[in-house]
Formats: C-alpha cells, structure tokens, sequence
C-alpha cells in the first residue's frame, strides 16, 4: 500500500505470484479508500480459493491489532484497518508494518532465514528497521525500528520529523541525492551517485563515506541494543551495487569491541520482500496464528 | 553473585526474605567456585520446602538457556551454569543475568507492573539496560541491552570496552566522580557530586549535566528502536535522589518527535530489584514456565 498506487498479488504456498494486480491510490476526503482496498482483494481473489489475506502498510502500525495508529502518507490515524478489511472482505486477514512485512520475509525464507536474533534495514526514501529479537518480531505498540530517527549527527541537518541529524539526513536515498547536488551543483538520484563511485568522482564518495559511516553508528547502537546475529541490508541503496553492503560492514565491525560482529549482507529478496512478507502473513491469517 | 560477595536470601510467595545469607566470593583458579554457591543454596534452603531458586549473573549471561557466555568479574567463560547448579543442589532452579534479573522484578512488582513496553536502566559501576518488549523480555543470546556501550561522545574518553565515547564514560558511577575530580581536584563519590549540586557547586553542575544529557541521548535511541512506554531509573545514581530521574526525562522528551514520549520514574524496589527478581526467577523455575 502506498501514496500513489497499490500493489497487490494472489500466490501460492510457494510465493509464487498467480496474477497481480496494481491500481492508483483512491482517496476521499484526503485518506485512501478503504472500500476500494478491499474491492481489490474481492476481484483479484475471485474464483480462487483465497485461505487468507496479509495487508503491509507504510506508517506507525501496531501489527497485535492489526491497527494503524498513523500513516501520514495514506491519511490515516487511529484506523482499525484490519478489522475494517476483515469484515468488508469476509477473509482472514492481517494488517502489519510494511518494513516488518519484508522483514517477516527475510527472516522466514530470505537472507536471515532461520536466524532468531536479525535486523532487516531497507533503506530508501526513508529509513525504519524491522528488528528480530530471541525469534520473534519486536512490535511495541507500532513504535519499535525506527531507527532512521536515530541521531547520528547531532546539530545536522534537518529532518522531515522535526529533529536534526537523524540518519535519513545521511542515508535516505533522498539525502544522497540532496547531498551530491549540495557539492556539486549536479543533479543525481542515489543510484546515479553509487555509480559515479566506479568513476572516482571524489564528490560521489565524500556524499556515500558519509552514508555508510552514519549506517554503521546506528547499526553499532542496534548492535548494542537487540544483539542480532545478521543484519540485511535492502530497498534501493543496497540493491545499488556492492557498494554498500562491504563499506558498512567494515565500518560497523570497526566500532564493536566486546559485542558479537554480526554478518551483514544483502537483502535476498530485493523488491519482492514486501509481497512475499505479506503472503506469509495471509497464510498466518488463514492460521489463525 | 558479585566478584567480592554471593548474597543469597529465602523468601516467600510475597518475595519478604524470611533468611539471608551473605558470603565472600571464593575462587578457584580465578574463577568463581560453583561449589561453594551450589552450598550456599543448599544451607540456606536447609530444612525449608523450597520451591525453586534464582540466580542473578553479571555478564554476558544467555537467560534462555542458563549459560554464562562470558562473566570477566567471576571468571566465567562458556558455562553452562544452570545447568551446573540444578545439579548440585538438585532443585528447580534458573540463572539470568543480573540486570535483567532486577527487571523482571519492576516489570512484574515494581515501578513498570504490567507495563508491555518498558526499559529498566540500573546507573551504577556500569549501565546496561534491561528491555521488555511486546511483554517479554529481549535476551539475544545475552547480547541485548549493552545500552552503556551505546557511544554517545564520539572521540571521547577511552571506556574499558576499548571504545571512546561511550555511555559508561559519561554517566556511570566511577565516571561522574572521575569526571568531577579531574575538573576540580578533589575526590568525591558520585553520591557526592550529587549532593554538591544543591549547594550550588558549578563543577557538579557541569558534570552531572553531562551524565544528564548522555542518558538522555541513549535513551532517546532506545526509544528509537524499541518503544518503550516507561523507563525505570535505578542504581546508586538514581537512588542519590531527585536530581537525575527529572532532569533525564526533560532532556529525553526534549529530543523525540514523533515517537510516543515514556514516562521516566525512579525504581520502585531500589537495591531489592535483584532479590525481589531472583525470587521471581525461582518460583519460574518451580513452575517449569
């Protein structure tokens, strides 16, 4: 579920996508449509033998209930959107955080399968972590992960939420990119940015060295925190190239003394977390887990 | 169990202590003689229906499964403690580390009864934190909650962890009154230093602002990534009166956005946390849970 359209799949216990379907964003009022969620699952679901459905939704969710406490991007607060999607489409269904989503996926099948202490960090226009903790996720109330408001440098930049220097000041894809054009006057997206790196573009590597040791701080204080035995990297900047997931781990693995040095690699399931997270979490709907 | 001393106590369904026992700590070797606390148990349990025991380690201690992965104090390394002690004493019986031992207590009894999301900080020679999350506790093989290890003064002083910076360099015990000393000249206990705070002492006031404001960063990264809802304060630094809890939750609330803000009180079972826990502890080993 997004700001600007929604992406939805009917798969197998494999994973495997059946069919697909993706429609723009309908709002009323400023909030999306709910009513129109749920068609998309009537429609897409039509004719199969749908055993549940999971729902992933950017914001602060409370994955317990199934209810969103914020989701500024779909105008949404205080909603019981699992129970509301639960009754208008008559399926078992689960609403969870969409980061905790892809994290339920790289846990389960992907590059933490099987790990019980692991972080999964997708870093794109924003930051938010999932975190796993003695194998099960941490939930709190929708309020735990959110590591990309972590204050790496303090006195920094400004942040969207109100605070200086948080780590999406350095290392969103969005900051990335501001930063390069700070430098250079030039305009480029993240990727661009990685890939002038190859190039010896001395701006490119000033803006990534930045990135990287903001990443490697915040990780070293979830290091010391939640203890994980792996952390994946994912979303747009680690998908960029081998660029990332070396230089962090070195960084990372440099700051820790006593602790475990946990293994640090690349999501395993790119882009397709998110609906392999929320297929999983269908199947647990249909569990009654 | 400490490195000078073992305190062992026999209490009741409603955690009073119906006999104690205090003994210095033996050694063999170096390392702490498991026999001798094995026979502290049974002396003191000598003739008392004894449901279960306790037993609170410092360290790097895997609560899950009873094993000391490192404890320097004690000379432990790869113990498998619990499992060492059950058969000594021959009695239902669970080691945990000692920290989240006191936890367990003001999680349950304490200043957080009943709270799901909640952080027990004890300040004393070191800091680490116990975490609750989604009502359980996050042990990570005995790696989470190394929030003193947190850097919170990049560059810093050297911590005895080999890092700079660190929380412990900042705001535990020994550092206040190092801190002070190097300032001023003059020795004096952390309890000391906060006592001068009222008589208008410009050195403690310095100093205690910097413990002030590097509890208030650490915490505002443990409400970052795990949400609490409450923090419990203890140890000495705490217990030294009004100057620390306010002060901490003023600075602490003053960093967050977004993120709920948790109330910041003062331990509610003070220096009994471990005992009250350790009880705990053993009425969960009776109960096989």
């Amino acid at each position: 579920m997004g700001g600007t359209s929604v992406k939805a799949a009917l798969v197998g216990r494999d994973l495997a996508p059946v069919a697909t379907l993706r429609e723009p964003t309908r709002r009323v009022a400023g909030a999306v449509d709910i009513d129109h969620i749920a068609s998309m699952i009537t429609r897409l679901a039509d004719g199969a033998a749908v055993a549940g459905v999971g729902v992933a939704v950017p914001g602060v969710v409370d994955d317990t209930t199934g209810h969103v406490v914020t989701a500024v991007n779909l105008g949404w607060h205080n909603l019981p959107l699992q129970t509301a999607l639960s009754s208008l489409t008559g399926m078992p269904l689960k609403v969870r955080h969409d980061v905790r989503t892809g994290g339920l996926a790289e846990f389960t099948v992907g590059a933490a399968a099987g790990v019980a202490n692991a972080v999964f960090l997708p870093i794109g226009t924003g930051i938010a972590a999932a975190f796993q903790v003695d194998g099960r996720p941490l939930v709190a109330g929708g309020y735990a992960g959110e590591i990309g408001h972590l204050v790496v440098d303090p006195g920094g930049a400004p942040c969207n939420c109100g605070a200086l220097g948080c780590l999406e000041t350095l290392a969103a894809a969005p900051a990335v990119s501001r930063r390069y054009a700070e430098r250079t006057g030039r305009t480029a997206t993240a990727a661009e940015v990685a890939a002038r790196l190859e190039e010896g573009d001395a701006d490119a590597a000033a803006v990534w060295a930045d990135a990287v040791a903001a990443l490697g701080a915040a990780l070293a204080a979830a290091v010391a925190m939640v203890g994980p035995e792996v952390i994946v990297l994912g979303g747009g900047l680690a998908e960029a190239g081998d660029a990332l997931v070396g230089p962090v781990r070195d960084d990372l693995h440099a700051r820790l003394t006593f602790q475990r040095k946990p293994a640090v690699v690349r999501a395993a399931l790119g882009q397709d977390a998110g609906r392999a997270g929320a297929a999983l979490l269908g199947w647990e709907a249909a569990d009654g887990a």
